[in-house]
């Protein structure tokens, strides 16, 4: 380690209760961003954001949005610099936070806790993606402060809409994109391996979904009076749901295995490294036996296997008590996750195939507000993983591992697809972290580490 | 026909609009049972009955229960009185009005309206079941209008909860067994075969009725981080609701066939004789293939053959937009008509079998409100029932018919197990009456005929 990192290092150390309660700051605003009536709390955590990457001696923006607004800051430097240039991505959205009441106390009045596996920092955004992106906001700080001067170019991109879908972040990329270029794209937005292995994550599984309704009779009918002649669409979206899986686990779907690759034996290896603990995974909810493909591992299934799921299904009457109905509707939510070359529309294409060969004459089938994004495998080969895996490896107990995520990321496929640009996804978060849940929370070693982990990245990637 | 009876009728037709006035005061009580709200209007509707009997001429009294009161009133005449003794058995209390928004007008303002079918008598429970039961109270007062008195001995009887239930109706019927003891019961809830076809309902499907509910992991998941890995309860409830049917659209369940019977050459024969618009019925909301099993007519399917339906699912998330959860739980309700003598409950062991069988090892399934009534014959060789036939064939176009319901009539079965009574089903209902539904109607027709109808078979029954 140089000499120039280890005293960075020191100051984040010493000055890591000034960061905390910056991110306190931070959390205080409830910026939700799928609720119109946190609009101007929103707009407010986007000037929060620019005045905290001014006082970085940053030159930075609010730039309005038809939505929320986006928020671009670029380090002091000339264009013609030949430093490296990282663009660094986070979002300053959160999730709704009902039910409110399984909240111990206000989600926006942050507080650091005690508990048996150590401090942590509880509230809304805490982990998602508040906590994250300060990670990188303080550790650049840190290098300010000790040098004056970040070892090279930085970009820092803030979304609003991320936990509302991103509606405005294509279009907002293709209008900025000379202001968004930069040689490679850091998001912090994943977790950890386990609390001892960082992880640098270099897939993303794609997400094809859809809502299907089926419709029988044009109006709920006796099942007294008409069970048995009429046709119950709750049946027909039984069979076609029931139907997607064969015994093996498989999805039936014609094709849908097409682009999906085989490990290979040093991706299984390095995988197999790792130790994942299968039984803990599924005992931390409830469960004993996996489920999904025979023959395929837990991590196999969970992050390089694609998946067909059903995510919600209504029919009849489903109050209390009973009533005799023969529904007219019935209606599912299905989602696919996709690796590898999988092509989202053939996949969706498919599923409507597997449809109609089993609705009978009498049904109609609608499928609504299907769409979908490919899988996204990161350019490993490119030098910055090594040298950012070496720089995660010397901060945690465990070297850094590459792993696979199970979740969908679109902005990294958008910063290839629209700026040429690969993305390196980093996060510290942990599976306990509950985001999108009541009682969300960072460690507050993740939060501490990982600004170290940056302060390293950085030192690593300025190198290159 | 006697000219005792043609003055009777003579007298119905002159005072139809006393009658209606009569109805209409008893559809401007909101009787809604369900509902603890209207508590105390079920018990003025039972005050104004209590009345009307009175006003007959009959000893009647209104008899508390733990939920609404029963209505109690005989006929002025001495036990040891040899001429027959009919009990004749309706309810007072109404089914809710929402959603209220879909009425034309408000459900407890009865109007007279003209449509293209002729004239109806508009608002709750104008079909079910106060036109129907007031049929019978203005018979009699039309028969002692004229002569004085009735020409047999009637026992009415009232009850206020048939919409929620019936929780007070059997240890009623067991408490009082000895004032309800009659030749014969008379239940007006039926319908007419079709708008010239007066009908006796012969056979009532039971109904065995249950909630499934299939708990995989211990709380919703990300699909994203767990689908895959993580057994989906839709999946397993989709499958098991699938396997209900098979290819020919029988119930797969062991033993559900047995006990159920196969149409005589003379059911087939006069069935085939109605000349069933199978088309329109089916038609009539919105379908044109039948479903059910292979090689049934619609008419057999309805009447004579065993159903499962699924009357409502639900799992994971059902609003607005898209949440990729695994969801913790999948639920249906799940009912069955039976026929014949199917055991009600070994259909629900047998269903409950069908569960374990597809149950994955990390699954639970708990079955709740599983209950059961088996399906009822009716005595047609009792005489009663062809003088019946005789007098309603006398009064409407086309010949009283002997037809099934596929609905389910509990007090029938009662009325034989608890009072060794034989029961009679005659209504004058319609299939488009919107029973349950907003706009309930009762045809002034059916009103009317309903009245001269039941004159005719009061003098038949008294002849017996």
């Amino acid at each position: 380690m140089t000499s120039a990192v280890s005293k960075v290092l020191a100051h984040v150390d010493a000055t890591l209760d000034d960061s905390l309660d910056r991110l306190k700051g931070l959390l205080r605003i409830p910026s939700i961003s799928t609720d119109p009536a946190f609009a101007a709390d929103c707009d407010r955590c986007a000037d929060w954001l620019v005045d905290a990457l001014i006082d970085l001696g940053f030159d930075a923006a609010k730039h309005p949005t038809p939505g929320h607004p986006m928020v671009l800051g670029r380090s002091d430097f000339d264009e013609d610099d030949d430093a490296p240039h990282i663009l660094f991505y986070g979002h300053y959205d959160v999730q709704p936070v009902d039910p409110l009441n399984l909240w111990h106390r206000d989600p926006f009045d942050p507080q650091v806790q005690d508990t048996p596996a150590g401090r942590v920092i509880r509230g809304r955004g805490a982990a998602d993606d508040k906590g994250q992106l300060m990670t990188f906001v303080e550790a650049c700080r840190a290098w300010i402060a000790v040098h004056g001067e970040l070892p090279l170019n930085v970009t820092m991109f803030f979304e609003g809409e991320e936990e509302s879908g991103s509606p405005s972040l294509v279009p907002y990329m293709q209008a900025r994109a000379d202001d968004l270029k930069a040689d490679i794209a850091l998001i912090c937005d994943t977790g950890m391996f386990d609390p001892q292995t960082p992880a640098i994550t270099t897939t993303l599984r794609g997400l094809a979904k859809l809502e299907l309704v089926i419709t029988g009779p044009d109006k709920d009918l006796h099942s007294g009076s008409f069970g048995g002649a009429a046709r119950n669409p709750a049946h027909v979206l039984a069979r076609i749901l029931a139907d997607l899986h064969d015994e093996d686990g498989r999805v039936t779907l014609d094709g849908f295995y097409d682009g999906v690759p085989e490990l290979t034996n040093a991706q299984r290896a390095q995988w197999e490294s790792l130790g994942f603990d299968a039984a803990g995974f599924l005992g931390g909810v409830g469960l004993s036996v996996p489920a999904g493909e025979k023959g395929r591992s837990v991590l196999e299934m969970i992050w390089s296997r694609p998946t067909c799921e059903v995510n919600g299904m209504t029919s009849g009457y489903t109050g209390a008590g009973f009533k005799t109905v023969l529904p007219s509707k019935a209606s599912a939510k299905v989602s696919f996750r996709l690796v590898g070359t999988q092509d989202p529309q053939a996949v969706l294409a498919a599923f409507r195939k597997h449809v109609d060969a089993r609705l009978p004459a009498d049904c109609t089938a609608e499928i609504l507000d299907a769409d979908g994004s490919a899988a996204i495998t990161m350019a490993i080969d490119d030098p910055a993983f090594e040298a950012a895996r070496l720089a995660l490896s010397a901060e945690w107990p465990r070297p850094a591992a590459f792993i696979g995520c199970g979740g969908s990321i679109p902005v990294a496929g958008y910063f290839k697809s629209i700026l040429g640009m690969d993305a390196m996804l980093i996060g510290f978060g942990r599976d306990d972290d509950q985001i999108h849940s009541p009682n969300e929370k960072y460690d507050l070693e993740s939060f501490h580490k990982g600004i170290r982990s940056w302060v390293r990245v950085i030192d690593a990637l300025a190198q290159g």
